[in-house]
Parts: C-alpha cells; sequence; structure tokens
C-alpha cells in the first residue's frame, strides 16, 4: 500500500502539452486535419504546434515574377493565413518551423520525402533573409507584435541529418542560422529564435553551436532537439519494424541540452524537444498499440523535470513524408487515424489533461494529483517489456491510500485503455483490417476506440480511500476520486422498485 | 443449440417504431425536448409523435376577442406552426390528438395535471367544431394535403377515466366524437380520424363505439386505446411504487380490439396502441432501470403481430404531469432523461433499429433478423421475474447456431446494457443521486449511459456460426454478425512489433 | 459642418448594453428563445438579463411534499438550473428578480398576466425567507460564490402597481423587502441586493424606501426603477395604440433617482433602470417600425450620463403576457421576432455593439467614437415627430468633418435602417401580413431584415475625412470610417479586363 | 411591353445545373473547398462534379512495391475515398476523369501546371487497365453497383492540346481510350464511358474519334468536349488579360457535335460539355465581374436547348493550375473565392436555381418561367459589350406583362447583382485590394457580396402584372412574383401607430 501524501509536493509540469507535432504545415488546410485538432484541442488542449514546410513550394510563399523586364519576389501569405487563422481559431499557436527551401531559391536539387521538398541551402542569403523578414512581418502585422512574440521559431529542422540538409554541412547551418536570426530580430528583437533542432545522437553538435553563438554574437532564444528510441528500420512493403530502447532513455536525451550546455552562453534558455517519439517512422505499427500508451506514461509524468517542453510527433496520421497511408491502420504517428479514431496514446494525453495541478505523489507505475475543488486523480500504468522478449505482465497490482477531505465516500471514476479497450486496433484486426472501412465498419471503430469505464463507491476511513487497481497487460489507467454529497431522499428504497414492502 | 433457419420466415413488423408519446405538446418548444428528440430520430427513428394538449390554453389556438360589439375567435397557430415545423424538421410526424378544451369553450371548471388543462365537454359543440375545422384546415394550407392526409387523428384522450373526461361520460364522448369527425371530414374527406383512446380495463366501451359509429353511420378511420401493466399506486414524495403483470399482459391487451371488434363495422382497421407502458405513472423508478428494457424486449418483437403501432409513453423525461421532475432520475416515461441521457429502455429501442427487415427467428428470449447486405443481427433478453419476488436469474445463456453466406470467418459486434452497462442510473446512485448534476457529472452519466461493447472473431463452419450468448441479470444484448472480408497482408506479422524475428 | 475632435472627450458608457429584460424566466428553455439569444449575444453582447417569474410556479421551484405525517417544503432547482446554465453558456448572466408568489406560498388568489402569476404577499414569510435562501445558497453552490456575487438580486417587480403587488401595498412591501434581502445576506454578505423596480410615476417611493432603510438598517446594494413613455392605452383586438411622450422624456425619467436619493443613505449606490422602452405593452406595434429605432437612438446614446445601467424590455418578442403572438409582427416589446426577424431596434443595438471606446463628440442627431486600431464610427440618427402629427423629415443632412490618423483615403462602411431598409415589417406588409409565414416567406423576411448597405472610399485631407450624411425618414446609420492600406499591384488597370489597352 | 403567356411553352431544361468543375480533386480534402461546396450545394444544387487529377499522384492511387524480390502495385484509395465521401455527404456525384499520368508510370517526364502533373501515355497499358480496373472495381463495391452506374467516365482531359498529352498524339489518345473503356467495362457493362474531353478548336478530333469507334467497336456511352470564349493572353504578374467573343460564341461551339455527329455511331448520344467558362485562364480578373454575370446569363438560359450538361470552370478559387493565389480576387474561376465571398456569377446561377420548372417565355434579355404553386420567376440580364468598346449601355429597360393566377395583388421580390450590388470586388477594391483580408474585412467583403434586394406589391389586373424593370450597367436580377393572400385585420391602421385618430 503506498501511501499517498495528503499534501502537495509541487506543481505538476504542464511541458507534456506544450507542443504537438503536425505533418507538414499545408496539410492543415485539409477538414480530416482540423476536425482532428478540434477533437484534440477539446479534450487534451496543447498550447502550440508545430511542423515542416513553412517555406516549402506547397505553401507557395516564395514567388519570382519578372515586371518590366526585372525580376521580382512576391511574398505571398494565402495559405499561410489560412493555416495560421484556422490554429488560432482553434485555440493553438504555431511553433514557427523556418524551412525548407523553395525551388526557386535552393542552390541544388536534393529534396525529401514523397512530397520532395527541397533541402539545399539557398542560392542567395538575401534573399532567404528577404523571405524571413517577409514571412514573420507579415505575421506581425496581421497577428499582432503581442501575439507573435509568444512564437517560437525554429530555424530549419535535423540539420545535422544529410537526408534534410545538404551533406549536413554545420557551417552552412550556422550561417543559415545567423543570417535568418537576424532577420527575424530586424522585424523585433523580442522574438524568439532558436535551433538547431537536432535529430538523436548529434549532441556534439550542441557545444559548437553555442561557441559558434558566442563567437558570432548571434542571438539565441531557445534550444531544441529531438528524441526517439527506435533501433534500425527493417522494412516491409508500407512499414517497418524496429526494436526500441526503454523508456527511460527518452529521459536521458531529454536531460544532456541542459547539462552540456552549462556554463556556456546557452546555458539556463529554455530546452524544447521539438519532436519525440518511439519510433521515427511513419509506418511502425508500435504507435498504433496499447504498449506505446503504457510505454510512453513514464516519459509524460516525468518529462518536464528535463525540460520546457517535449512535443509529440504527431497528433494525426493526416501525415505524407512516406506517402498516404494506404490503410486505416498503418504504423502513423498520430494520436488519431484518418477520420478521427483514437489510438491508445491519445487516452494517456487526453487523461494526462485530467490531472489536477497539484503534485501529490509520483512513482514508477503512477502519478497522482489534486484539483483546486479537492478531487484527486491518479494515473497508473503497467509496466511493459520494450524488448519484446516478453509480453508484459499480465496483471499488475497497485494499492494506494489516496487522501481525500470532507468525504464519507468516495465516487470513483476509472478510465482504462489496453489491449481490449480503447483499442480501436485489435478491433479493426478483429474485422479483418479492412484499409479504407465503410461508415458501418467506422462506427465499431470508433465506438471500440473509448476507453473501457468502470464506477464505483468506497468508504473513506480517516480521510483516506484504498483504491486498489489491477491493471492488465499494457493497461494505463485514471482513476478519478471525488466526495460522495448523498442527495438520495430517505425514502429511496430499491426493493419497492416493483412493489416490494419497504424496509 | 437453437438452429436459426437460413431463409427468412417473414418480415420483421415495424410497428414498434411507427409512433412515440410526448408529454404536452407545447413541450415540443424547448430546446432540451427537441435535443432529445434529434438524437432519438438520429439513432432510433419513430415515424410519428403523439401527445395532449394541442387545443389546451398552453398552445393558445382558441382566442375570442371582442371587435365592434361582437364576439369572434380567432384560431391562432403561432406555436402549433412552430411545433409541427419542428417535427417534420426532425423527421418525424405529428399523430394528432384533439384535445383538451381550451377554458374560453369549456363547459365546466375541472382539470387534469399540474398544467390543468381543462376536460369538460364544449359550452358549445358548433364553436368545438369551428375550432377542430379551422386547426385542421391550417393544417393542410400550410403542410399541403398530401402530407396531412397522414397525420392520424385521435378524439381525445381516455374518456372512459372521469380525470380525463368530465364523468366518463360515454354519450358525451359519443356526441363529441361525432361533431369532431364531421368537422375533419368537412376539410377533406381522406383525413384519417379515429378514436376512442381508451385506458386500459375499458374494453367494453369498444363494442359500444362499433355499434354508435354504425347507428350515426359516423366515419372512424381507426382504431386507439392504450395499454399499462401496473398495480395500485403507492406513492411516497415526488416518487410512486406499483406492482407490475407479466409483460405477456401487454401483448394480451394489444390483442382485443381485433378480437372484440370483429365483425362490427370497425373490424379490420387499423389498430393503434396510442400509449403503452409498464407503469402509468411518471414518477416509478422501474421506468429507469434494466429490468424495464428487459422485461419489454419481448414485447417489441411480438407486438406487431397484434396491432399497427404501439407507441411507448413517452420519449424523454421533459414531462410534467405530476410536476416538473426534482431530480435527474425521478422515474420518469422517458426514453431520455432531461440532457439526454440515456435509459436501457432507450438502448431497446436502439437495438430494434439495428435489427435487419427479414425474420429468422424469434423465441421467447431472442429475435433474430438479417440485413440485405447479408448481416445477421441477434437481439436477445434475459428473462425476469415481474413479482419482484426473485431478482431474476444472475446469468442466462443462449446458444444459436447462425446462418451466414459467403464468410470463412464472422467478426460479432456485441451491444448490451444490464445492471452495470449502459446503465447511468447506476453510476448516478453510486455518485450520491445528485438532483442536477453538475457538468462533469453528466460527463460520468452520459459515459455510463452507453452500452458495454465487446468484438470478436469467430469461425464459420458449413455457413454457420456458433453464437454462446451467456446474459447477465436484466441483459438485453445486440449482437452484429458480419462476414469477414481479410484485408490484412501477406507480411502482417504481430511478432514483428517490437523488432522480433517474423514467424 | 460639425467638426469632431481629434483626441477623445471621453469614455463611451456601455450603460446600454449592461442589461436587458425578457420574458418570464420559464421562456429561456424554449429552443427560438435560446436562438435568438444567440443571435443577439454574437452580435450585441449584453452582460445581464432580467425577466420575471423565478419563483413563480412555472418554475417549479416551491414544491411542498408530506411524509410521514408532516409538511415539508423541497426547493427544487431542475429548471432554474436548466435556465441559469443556457445563460451562462450563451455568455449572458442572470439580473435575478425574486419573484412572483408560488401558489402554495400565496396568502390571496390574485394572478397577473395570461400566464396567471399570484403577485400576493407570502402566507408565511419565514417559508419565503427559506426559499430565498434556499435559491440564493443553491446558486452559490453550482455556480460558485464569486460568479454569483456578480448577480444583482432585485426584490419583486413594481410594488407600486396593485396588479403586481396587491392592493400596491407599501408596508407589505418593505417588509417582503427586508425578509429577503436578510435572507439573502444571510447566505453571503458579499451578494447584491436591492430594489424597489417602481414602475414610472411612483418616484414618491423612492425617499420613504431610503427612509425605511435607514429606519431598519436593512441592506441596499442598488437602486432599481422602470421607465416608459406611453400614454393611455387605446386597445383593438391583439393590439394596442398609444401616444408617447418625446425621448427626452425617458431620459429625465433615468435622472430621478440619483437626483432625488442625493443625502439620504442610499445616494451614491448604483441605480439600475431595470425595465424601459417606449411603450409598456406588448401588443403595441411602434416597437416593430423604423421610428422606434430613431426615436431610440438619443437614448442610448444619453442614457448613460445617469444611470449605471438602462435594460431594453425585451430581447424576443417570445413573451406571453398578453397571450402568445397571434402573428408575427404583432408590436412585441423584442428585438427579434420569433423565428429571429431582426427589428430596426435591434440594429440600433447592433450599430451601438460596433462603436468604438473612445469618446470624440456627441450631438442630437450623431455619436462619433474612435476604436484603438484608429477606425472611427459615427452613429447619426434621423429627428423624429414623437407626436405623430408630421411624418417626420423626409430627408436629415449631417455633415462632419472626422479625424483619421495616417491615412491618405478612407474606406466607409455605411449600414443604415429606415422605412425600407432593414424593416422587415414593411416586407411583411406589403406580402400580406402573413401571420404565421411559410419558410419561402421567412427567407425574405430574413433578407429583408438586414440593413442596406454601401461602401465608398473617400479622399483624407489635413488627416480629415469629410462625411456629407444624408439620412432619409426615420434612419438610423452606422458609418465606419477606416484608413485604406492600397495593396493593389503597380499593373492592376480596369480598362484591360476586356483586353483593351493599358493606360 | 412583352405578354409573357399564361402556359407554359415547355420545360425548363436543367443542363446548367447537371455539373459544375472542380480544381484538382486532392483539393477536395480542404476544408475551405468542402465549405464552399456545401454552400453551393444549399443554394445552388449541381448534381455532378468534375476536375482533373484523379489518378495523379496527389491522389496516392498507384503504389508500387516489392515483396520477396517482385515488383507489384498496390492500388490505395485512402484519399478517393475521403474525397468521393465528402460529394456524396454534400450532395453531389462524381463526374469521373480518368487521368492523368502516375509517374511511376509514366512513359516520359512531361509535367503540366504548377502541382506537376505527368501527361504521359502509360509505360504499360497492361498497367494502366489494371489501374482503371482496380480505381472502378473498387468504388463500385464501395458505394454500390446502382450508385456507380449513374457516374460518367471520361477518359483522360484535352488530349488535342500538347499540354495536357503529350504531343497531342490522337492515335495514342485512341489507344489509351481503347483500353480504358474496355477495363470499365469489364467490371461492369452498365457503366458509362466517354470521351474525348476535346478543347475548343479541335471538333475536327470529333469524326475521327467516330470512326474509331465504329471500326475498333468501342464503348462510348457519352460524347464530351469544352467551350472557352477567350482570345490570346496577355500576361502581368499572377495574372492575365483577354478579349472575348460574344457569348453566342459558347452556344455555337455547345452546338457543334450533335451536328457533326449525326449519322455516325455517337449520334444521338448524351453531349456532355464538361467544362466552359469565358476565359480558360485562372488568373483573368474578368471571372470576378458583374459583367461576367450578365455576359453568361444568356448562355444558362439557352444552353440546355444543344447539350445535355455544360459544367462551369469551376466552382470555387480553391484552385492551383497556376499556382495558389497571391489575392483574394486574382481572377480565379471560381463562384467563390477562398473564404466563401460569392462572385456575381455565383448570383447568376443561384437565381437559376430559384426558377420554376415551366417555362413561359425566353428572350435576349430575360426568362420566364413558373413553379408548382403558382410562383412566377423571372430572370432578367443588360446586354453587354463584350468587346469592351463601349462600358454597355448605363440603363436597360424590359417592361413585361406576367400572368398570376388567383390573384388580386402581387409580391414582388426583386434581386439584384450589378456593378454595385451583389458585387464583393467593387468593395475589395475601394477597400484597397487586401491580398489577404482581416477578419473585420471579409465580413464587409461578405456582405457586399450579397444582392441588392428590393420588395414590392403590384396591382393585378385581368390575371396579369406589369413589371417594369429598369436593369442598371452589368445587372442580373431576379423578380419573384407571388399572389398575396392579405391577412392584414380589418383593423390595422398605421395612422393610429402614435395614438393618432383611426380612418
Amino acid at each position: 500500500m503506498i501511501h499517498v501524501p495528503a499534501e502537495p509536493t509541487g506543481e505538476l509540469s504542464d511541458a507534456w502539452r506544450h507542443c504537438v507535432g503536425t505533418g507538414r504545415i499545408e496539410l492543415a488546410l485539409r477538414r480530416d486535419y482540423q476536425d482532428s485538432l478540434r477533437l484534440l484541442q477539446d479534450e487534451i488542449g496543447f498550447r502550440y504546434i508545430r511542423g515542416h514546410g513553412l517555406l516549402s513550394d506547397g505553401m507557395a510563399v516564395h514567388r519570382p515574377y519578372e515586371w518590366q523586364g526585372a525580376r521580382h519576389v512576391h511574398h505571398s501569405f494565402t495559405y499561410v493565413d489560412q493555416v495560421v487563422d484556422a490554429y488560432l481559431d482553434l485555440g493553438i499557436r504555431p511553433f514557427l518551423e523556418l524551412g525548407f527551401m523553395p525551388e526557386e531559391l535552393a542552390s541544388g536539387k536534393q529534396t525529401v520525402f514523397w512530397w520532395k521538398s527541397n533541402v539545399t541551402p539557398p542560392r542567395s542569403h538575401e534573399e532567404w533573409a528577404d523571405l524571413v523578414r517577409a514571412t514573420v512581418a507579415h505575421l506581425v502585422d496581421r497577428y499582432g507584435l503581442d501575439e507573435v512574440r509568444t512564437w517560437p521559431i525554429e530555424v530549419w529542422n535535423e540539420p545535422n541529418l544529410a537526408d534534410f540538409w545538404e551533406n549536413a554541412d554545420e557551417q552552412a547551418y550556422h550561417r543559415l542560422y545567423e543570417v535568418t536570426a537576424a532577420a527575424v530580430k530586424e522585424v523585433d528583437a523580442g522574438l524568439q529564435v532558436g535551433g538547431p533542432s537536432l535529430s538523436p545522437g548529434a549532441d556534439d553538435w550542441l557545444g559548437r553551436f553555442a561557441e559558434f553563438a558566442e563567437r558570432r554574437d548571434v542571438p539565441v532564444d531557445f534550444v531544441s532537439k529531438h528524441a526517439y528510441t527506435s533501433g534500425p528500420a527493417d522494412h516491409v512493403p508500407f512499414g517497418t519494424h524496429q526494436t526500441l530502447a526503454p523508456a527511460q532513455d527518452l529521459l536521458d536525451q531529454f536531460a544532456t541540452p541542459r547539462d552540456l550546455l552549462k556554463g556556456t552562453r546557452l546555458g539556463g534558455l529554455p530546452v524544447h524537444i521539438t519532436e519525440f517519439n518511439s519510433s521515427y517512422r511513419p509506418d511502425n505499427p508500435v504507435h498504433d498499440t496499447a504498449f506505446h500508451a503504457a510505454y510512453l506514461a513514464p516519459v509524460l509524468a516525468h518529462g518536464g523535470d528535463h525540460v520546457d517542453s517535449f512535443s509529440y510527433w504527431t497528433f494525426s496520421d493526416m501525415f505524407e513524408e512516406a506517402g498516404p497511408p494506404t490503410a486505416l491502420f498503418h504504423g502513423g504517428f498520430g494520436l488519431l487515424t484518418h477520420r478521427q479514431v483514437k489510438k491508445p496514446t491519445y487516452h494517456l494525453y487526453a487523461f494526462m489533461a485530467r490531472m489536477g495541478p497539484q503534485l501529490l505523489a509520483r512513482g514508477d507505475d503512477h502519478l497522482v494529483t489534486r484539483h483546486t475543488d479537492g478531487r484527486v486523480t491518479v494515473l497508473a500504468w503497467a509496466p511493459v517489456d520494450a524488448t519484446g522478449e516478453t509480453p508484459g505482465p499480465e496483471r499488475h497490482r497497485l494499492k494506494l491510500s489516496v487522501p481525500l477531505k470532507d468525504a464519507g465516500e468516495a465516487f470513483v471514476r476509472r478510465s482504462s485503455v489496453d489491449e481490449e479497450h480503447g483499442n480501436a486496433r485489435t478491433a479493426w484486426q478483429r474485422m479483418g483490417s479492412p484499409r479504407s472501412p465503410r461508415p458501418h465498419q467506422l462506427d465499431v471503430l470508433h465506438e471500440a476506440a473509448e476507453p473501457g469505464r468502470r464506477h464505483l463507491r468506497l468508504p473513506v476511513a480517516d480521510g483516506r480511500v484504498e483504491l486498489d487497481l489491477t491493471l492488465s497487460r499494457h493497461e494505463v489507467t485514471l482513476a478519478e476520486v471525488s466526495a460522495v454529497v448523498d442527495e438520495a431522499p430517505a425514502w429511496a428504497d430499491e426493493r419497492r422498485l416493483l412493489g416490494g414492502e419497504p424496509r
């Protein structure tokens, strides 16, 4: 029996909900995307959203033209405005990522992704600076300086990988960063610019980035990197399998910037994990499983100890880096599939969003918080075996003594996802893995995606409720404990339902 | 093992969904009422709706005034139009009941219900006829003759009870009927008029009604009566307890008009049970229970054998005959409470709405149908003890061999309500019976009101699936059996999820 | 030419939008009512809403019952909660009016209105105090003390009229006030209670109310009265005609409480005009006219000089004091008819809602404000002849020199209501005054109810725009003046539209 | 005075609303697109929608992969299903156009449009046939054979232009047609396949297509071509100007297939103009003008004489062939701009949708119809000068004697678009041509886009109303004439509004 303290030990960090990832920004024009984001914001409520491609050709910002014999560039914000309007309307702000390169400004031909975005340095740094300046100035003009100052601006994505930045040329990135940061600050010195948006395994760039910033006196307002735990990709058609490191590995990756940058010019800056997930592949079925929710639960519970934000990559399967999905469940990053079927990891986030601000207890398999109205909320999760060597324990028992003020009895609302509940993929496989389910199949999937729910009434003794939680394999459960105020009248008597004698 | 035939034995009657009851028509102006009706029509889809009070003062139709020294009557349809517009917009048609009496047309002072509707004969039959004629003519003018010809028009409500018709004066009712029917037919001979809308235990009126119709050559297009199974009322504050007769008693009550009227002028006419329920009290908690759904299941399955319609009294707890409810669960007639919490009996209807048109089998505890696309749907229910002497069996097992064409495997979607599932009242009691639940409590209730759901995949052998259903106490369950078309690719292999070796 | 100053002379008071009136509170359960209120809140945005009948029988709060041989009273908030939930959901707060008397608590039989509310003193002041205490305590419990402290609580309505308070018994009112205020303050001393909610012509009560409050040391947090300008009622069936005093008379009525109470214990308290309109009759067609908007325009522009709020009686024609309306336009108080047709006075309010916070100028026929983004907004109205002896001037010209910063040209958006525009009643009369319009007629009315709109571009010289406004009979117009930022490209040239030669 | 006959001379063809064009099918995933289409379907109600790119890479249908050493092709319908689901949900059906070529199936590198779709013949006709067969079979499987048999299937787009079909190779097109038609008919012989989807000026292909079909016995169920009236393109940045032929030229283009194919195997087949407009450029401002509506009005009124459908190219400015628009008004084809601002031509269509089924009269400047309920509807338009040499007449007068049955007076609802009304572009230019308008500017534009509206009451003499319509420059007007049923009571008297003496 774990004794949960009656008084808070601190506040629950909300680094877990600070930001969420998205497929390329252009997808924000789509209805399915917006429907998913609306659902997400209603039930979870992220603050920022970050994705690639703001300056890629799909957004059609950089528009050279000829007039009276001379070349000019018009910067066009038709789609940028539609996207940002939609975000703000949905209660989420952009975490801007400046990239990739417009074809007509690129120095080379290399592209990345199914949607073929150019990842070479600008042919003209001056024209790039114009593009950056015009974009940021337009946003300030349309949305107001106070608003845009709250939007972090990240320079490029994973320049340490040759796939994302030609030759992974560090010097070229530093130059790009310097030009870009200057252009941003020209618009307003109070805007926040940062980088270097490193992929995992490139922490050695951090020290050199700090040194460069110091040497060149370049503004850096935050530091960003990414974290993933997957091993080498083993491909099948339209899919990938990978080994995973234990979830603790994510926390370890989160922790390095603060450690490594201590004492440098960048020490003490906000650290944003601008992407994280288990696998970095958008076609790894592990993303769709109950295992995944249980695997990430401790990361959400503890991640805020190390960073200012860690952004789940990504909120929706509306994502096309490896091409549009060929089946409803296909191992996409999304918390939601196309057509808004919730995955177990969606519920992990939705459960977190129902936790209170006061932190009462935290452990390897649980997190306990209290709301200001006195309700106590317990998130618990089953341990997993990330090696896959064992299926993980079939049952996991957790006994908690939970404090509850001013109550004679407690009402417990328990919501769970596991292999069988809140698990549309299981139902989908049973119905034959239909690639593009019919409407009545989607009804079943939407039903099957809802958590299992139980309600019970427990005694309160000495201001405490004993919660005896048995978790099934890969279960993540939320137990919300509130005081019962009994309004049943004196004459209520179930024995009389069919005309029986009163007690 | 019950062997369900592979070919249909007939069509499933839809008498069960032909009509549903409502609290006084004026309530249709309310938003909660319309929200409930919208939900109902989406998930169940009744064809007609019938309630009291079309001509009562709340609808403000009969409006005497003075002008240039003379008395006139203006007939005003401001609210009638708003109500009927709303019904048609929601895809449901009015089953008109003409009553009760406007105060200024009444011959006496007697009223019924908390909302005090006058139930005395008209002071002037001529002015009553004007009122009826004007009302029906207005409806024809606004909605079209073809449309209004499809709306049955019933004369008064339960004239055999002194509470609803002064002195239960049979002669006076016959006179009212004759005058009313004539007024209706003056508007158009093709309109359907009927009665006598008897309460249970008054079948002796039927023969005399037939004789009167014959003697006076009065038009009758359908015959109507009501059916309830409850015994004497045992009151507590804001509540009532009663014994119930077995459900078969309802079917017996349904059956009498066709029997008794055989050979009379009214023989062979459509018979509408314009109200039925277990208890006739709007404050009997039995209406809110899982018992109630299991109790009524055989009535819905078999009722169509006896009548053209039987109309559940009523769709919503927005109902005020005994005064507005003092608690969310209060024993109201509604399939839905205020604020759209679904009761178990709601799900019985929603399950019926998912049955197919082809009747494959029917028994004491089951009903099996097939859809035109081949899906087979099984409705099953646990036996109940209506005496309350025993709680009813804790487990009830039903084994069915169900035919399924062109399938190697079957997907079964099972939805259940019982004491624990699809049963918001149970959760409501556990949380302390809050009379007017807070928003977050309503969230819990809406969740708890959803059926329990399971999905499984079963083998098909020789074109048959073996369904082994174990029902818990008071369970009503729907099992929808469809053929699996397996689209899982050759390379799908769960063992590889965490990078394991392929099979 | 009126020269509007370039710098603000003060802030525009928002007393005009502080509160709005409603038909009896029970009507808030209706859908048409909520649809109208939603529209109103979107386009106007009132802060509070006040209506009769919170404790009348339709709300079903006071519920005596017998249990174990004794009489008890249950206080039931089923409908109160539905109403207040709806208000808060629509972004408006209740301005509570405590009244009228539940039948079973009344000392007499006298009722008021078609809906027959009892207006006699309580049989038991103790039971009345219980009712008040229970109601207020319930609201505090459900909505929170911080919230309910912002809701003014007014004791009864127009006790100086024998129709609303038996015998207009002043002593009895003082007693009721004292008991009620004490009950409110027992719940929380920070709640605001006030009265005496006088009808016009009863200012003599004010001094005696102040004296009583002082003598008995009774808490009074605000003072309330009503204001109307109509003369004696001349009735036709379902209608009334009356003369009107000039609009200035309303402002004079507003002004008396501050004057009369100066130096008393109630001096300096907030003054709320909890009802005002031209005619006090809900069936006077003047409410539906363009005249009415022009008549009230100066009242809205100047009223805030005299009082803390003045509440238009009422927002919707969903109102039943004289019975439900018998025609769409019937002279109801509403800013909106049933089915959300906007009247000219609706637009007067909607125009006011588009004024800026900085007051630049104000006159007999105009009000000029500026928004923080620099837009200048002009409300102008034609003078009216309230005697009806002349139709009012056919044309009224107003020339304004309006300051506009940082602009070379100005864009003017002009919106108008007059006899022909924004005037659905005119169209309704032309189509034959259909009492209950068909859907396609409603389409026409909704169209006809929209203001006339014009747009123009004017030069700015020396930071000023010359607005030359010609108003038609009974016109109220809104001119919104903003700076043009010209983004038309160099090559834009209308002459080339059909392939013509460029300039 | 034109005397409109009292009896119909025929039925109004609905060829004008049979089909509408769209930007590439992939855009149907976007929210702005769906919002626009919803509005369109509510107010106009097209039956079919046709656009390019069903098989282009953006729809991601053709997906080659390797498995166990061999190349396979998976056909994926993730986006196809989302698009078609959305269309059907919006009440519109696809008019399928098979094209363009997936990169991995293409024989060459040539692409068309900003979105770079490959327009070369298939590398393998067998693999192309597989793609067609799989696509059509999937649609039949998902949506049902009865449904898909109603969807025309057109082979490719404008193969006579080298931009759309490599080298405009006629033989290659015939081969593609033959292979495609065979693949379609393999799925079901009842499906409708057709072509050759010619651009203007290529009627010589028609005879050879007929000859080829006969010679090779190839199935052809309908014949399709396009019609435009614009001359050579004169470019400015992000825009084009062109001369236009008179509108009659469109009707002449419509007429040729029936003429030219008479007597051939294709004679008598349905003829679909699968694209038409004035200019074929998506950046010609003429599309946005009132001129354009008046120019096309006679085409809509008369087009049905010549063809079975003529499909306006396109319903929305969400269109990217020349790149995403750089300003709200940019000369796009759309009836609606981005963000649903209605253009004058939108209203021409919306007016047509309010015409009745009975054709009473038709002339150079008018079309008169009657509804089954007796309402008479007049569409009238001002003559235009398509040469641009004159601005067109400033005033155009049209006097009609219109029959109206059973009426003493008529109500006329007149709706107009011209240079000043229903013309958001005019307002947009006045406000400075903001490329990406702010929310409050969009409010103005949405207002300015609504037609001018007037209502009047006219006498009916001898069953006739005299309509004296004066049209302003480029006006298109709709006058809806209905009988007045006067319900105004005897006592209605405007003179009494302010208490005056009755008449």
